[in-house]
């Protein structure tokens, strides 16, 4: 079944890409180490309804998690947002490689 | 990374359930079977906008899919929609069998 996780990423958009890509950046990596959308909308300059979609569809496949409770929701990488970031960098380098030789 | 399919199983909510569940039982699992939105909206009753989110996140996670190009759009259960489905309705005979002991 590790091709339904391929299968999850092959259909990340550049928007998804963008937003985990920054959370990966700037080591949001855990929940202790979330940061708060606000800061991520403020970097990324997404319309409203474009960050709220990318968040919903990144939680829905559980590459991102919420954390609530505190005066404004923050957001953190799960495991298998790392590993979607670190298999796109790996695929990324691959690329170089052939466009090299 | 077969945790991962297990994962989105998990966090599986009744909504979603009940739409993999209608569309399963309804035979909407190729493309050419797929079956109205507005037919499945009648028969499930769910709030409009439950609905939609319902649908944005099946989407999101490939367990259903849409055909477009039509008067109207019509859904059907991806192989891993469909997965998923026999896995809960497996899960839920091994639960029967633990509560006949």
């Amino acid at each position: 079944m590790s091709d339904y996780f391929e299968e999850v990423m092959r259909k990340l958009t550049i928007e998804d890409v963008s937003i985990l890509g920054w959370l990966f950046q700037n080591e949001a990596n855990a929940v202790f180490k979330a940061i708060k959308k606000s800061s991520i909308a403020d970097e990324l300059e997404y319309s409203t309804a474009n960050f709220r979609k990318t968040l919903n569809k990144l939680e829905a496949i559980h590459f991102i998690g919420t954390v609530t409770g505190g005066k404004e929701h923050k957001l953190y990488l799960t495991e298998y947002g790392q590993q979607a970031v670190q298999q796109a960098i790996h695929h990324g380098e691959e690329n170089e490689e052939v466009e090299e030789i």
